[in-house]
């Protein structure tokens, strides 16, 4: 099931949406609970296809985690730089669920700040 | 370490702030990819400690990811339900390293508005 996540962002990474396709099952759903939003595979292949901004994924770390594959990604996108953490299982040999989190930059809060190392 | 990590949630769940320190090996450092902060082990306490609100942790998974492990967990604070997916190594059976996304909700974009699933 690695291979098929590296797999995945690698032909996301191309525009290659034939092999996007190929590598997801029909009864594929990926949900955002920051938006709470859920797509099928067709809703999931438009959003990625309308996506905003020239984005360049770059993959840290593909995982085995108990019955799912856990992977980070950096995605540069018009100078920012974001970080996706996904979740997948796989059923026939494709991917057929995504939990994905999309963590955002924020400010260090009021009450906090000083307390980090130095340099951070 | 999946014990580890699961004593660590649960310790921070009863406020035993003596059995989170044990925990924690003395190189600790944890990373807040989101506000660039890092924290020793002292820091991280202190952090802890002093973390608003009446918050409750509920361990939804942990599990062997690699030579880490990744647990996600829901917190309930102030009527509101965070969540935080984290990544740990251990040395010498503690935890010496973490790296942690807090997600924050977000609204669902003008462009994409409406392509996702009904219901969600």
């Amino acid at each position: 099931m690695v291979e098929l996540v590296r797999g995945l962002w690698e032909a996301m990474e191309r525009r290659d949406w034939d092999a996007v396709e190929r590598l997801l099952h029909p009864e594929f759903r990926c949900w955002w609970p920051q938006t709470g939003e859920r797509f099928d595979r067709p809703g999931y292949l438009r959003v990625n296809r309308h996506y905003p901004g020239d984005w360049h994924i770059r993959v840290l770390r593909v995982d085995a985690a108990g019955d799912e594959v856990v992977s980070e990604v950096e995605v540069a996108v018009d100078g920012r730089l974001d970080r996706a953490v996904s979740f997948f299982r796989a059923r026939d040999e494709r991917l057929v669920d995504l939990r994905e989190y999309w963590p955002e930059p924020s400010p260090v809060p009021e009450w906090r700040r000083g307390w980090s190392l130095p340099g951070a």
